[in-house]
């Protein structure tokens, strides 16, 4: 039977939420991940170091597994002081950028992407060599807001050359072009966005399980996006933005954006991998590319998949809380078999 | 206080779907309209004589309004004959045709839009005068589905100029474009196409009472419909493509395309024909130009608006049926005064 091993998984874009929903969905990330990267947009935002060191924390309790590491991030603010970052910089992977509004609790984002207005901390970031992660969407049409983002991934980039940035979830053939354009830019993109195009949210029935902000695209996007993927472009890192709502937030009237894929992840890339037979270079998607641009050695955790059907529950529950899964009661081609 | 009357109210795409629900959506349009091209998509769909008479009846029995005609439509079927058509010609006004699995009910539409396929029913209704009525989508992209169906409605226009073809529910600019281009080109427009993008259905919160097919489109998109139809377009009707659903398939994970519209379409339309003005083309768009385009005379039924609240209600109900208007819990600032 085929297998195959994947070294210290790494999800650098996660939502783990708080209280019961974080002690149900972490398990799922720190059971086959060696590490994440962790959302800051709770609610209040992630903005003091009590407030990081705390929620990390209750990570690392709600995982239960010594054997994971939550690099944690900070909310952007456009007022963050030297003395501040310096003091937290140890503590912290990265800072997060949203626009306001622009989704799930980021009601507090920035309200203007004026390089001059986010001057003061960029530069400071950019001193202390803090990356800047950034969810990279304007306010206008749905379809375009990826797209109409550009221009200010590149006027940031050459503003600041010695910051990283990072554009989160990409889901455009665009962000995929400017990748190569400019050094300091990075990428993340999900899982669903490799899988998805908006036929497979209102195309047929609607499907509130798959919809997401970004909202999946066009067919051309979404090849882009999985031949950046599958040829492990070094600039592009895996990251699940698995982003769970409660059942009843998702099948509602005004249904939450977020797809949550943290316990399939890692069967449905070495599924996908494999069909392309791209195999080989899921390994430094999912793991070296990001220890690289982001410059630290993650630990050690060995996950072997093999290649047996797996049925995708149709319902994780804890407590009071629920999630649905990407997938949910169908099967996926791979499945683990040991973690070590 | 400022009123407005409209006169013999025209519904030319309505779906009244069967039995409960039949008896609990029906009225809802016999009530304010004086007739309505009734869509014959049931299960299974309205292919003979028998069935078109029954459901007739089925639904004068269900309106209980005998000031209000239902005008009938057959399925199309590649192979009617001549003897059938023109005996069913008189209780008819049109016949219309699904490309298969395009939308609600249509699994036995035609599995080939190629003209010679189509020919033979064609050129009975053509020489017959019986007027064709087409979901115009192909199975593309779920955006691009109406723009690339245009190329088949003018290869129907050309191939069968004395056929009169009826695009139902336009949602984009290309097709309102198309209209001047074909004499023989005609086309409804819906309530909802006038009034949401896909910004409404997907830019927030999803919201699943306003995913319809043909999917609502680009703001150019609804600012061609709106153009179109505010100015009364000769060869533009009002259709409201009213669809529903029960709630339970239309808050789930696999949500039914359709939107609710026939109990607020009146109050709705004379306030978007107030807010931009145009109330003196509204009798037009919603009555004078259907019965022109489909040749008859429509009964008298005079209803009165006036700029009053409306509160529209969270659900209607009838024995287990039951369905979500648009706009359900929302105030409309026109109310309907009196219907004589």
């Amino acid at each position: 039977m085929q297998i195959f091993e994947i070294n210290s998984a790494l999800d650098m874009h996660l939502h783990l939420r708080d209280e019961d929903m974080l002690k149900l969905v972490a398990p799922k990330t720190s059971n086959t991940f060696a590490g994440a990267l962790i959302m800051p947009n709770l609610v209040p935002p992630v903005t003091t170091k009590e407030s990081l060191l705390s929620y990390k924390d209750r990570i690392k309790e709600a995982c239960g597994d010594d054997n994971f590491e939550p690099f944690m991030t900070l909310f952007f603010k456009n007022d963050y002081t030297y003395e501040f970052l310096n003091d937290i910089k140890d503590e912290i992977i990265g800072i997060k950028l949203y626009p306001a509004g622009i989704t799930t609790n980021s009601e507090n984002g920035v309200s203007s992407m004026d390089i001059e207005t986010l001057r003061p901390t960029l530069e400071i970031m950019s001193e202390l060599n803090i990356p800047l992660c950034v969810h990279g969407e304007t306010n206008g049409f749905v379809m375009d807001r990826e797209k109409e983002f550009m221009p200010i991934y590149e006027s940031l980039a050459l503003a600041f050359p010695n910051l990283k940035i990072i554009m989160e979830h990409i889901t455009t053939k665009d962000a995929v072009e400017l990748l190569d354009k400019y050094n300091n830019l990075y990428a993340t993109v999900t899982l669903h966005h490799l899988l998805i195009t908006l036929d497979d949210l209102a195309g047929g029935a609607l499907k509130p399980h798959l919809f997401c902000k970004p909202i999946a695209k066009r067919y051309e996007d979404r090849s882009a996006l999985l031949n950046a993927a599958l040829n492990a472009h070094p600039k592009l890192m895996f990251g699940s933005d698995s982003a769970p709502h409660p059942k009843h937030k998702k099948e509602c009237c005004g249904c939450a954006a977020g797809v949550f894929t943290s316990p399939i992840a890692l069967q449905v890339l070495v599924e996908l991998f494999d069909r392309y037979k791209k195999l080989e270079n899921l390994n430094a998607f999912v793991s070296l590319n990001a220890q690289r641009i982001y410059n630290f050695k993650a630990i050690e955790k060995k996950v072997t998949l093999v290649k047996k059907e797996f049925l995708v529950p149709e319902i994780y529950e804890y407590k009071n809380e629920n999630v649905v899964p990407m997938y949910a009661k169908e099967s996926i081609a791979w499945s683990i078999e040991s973690i070590k």
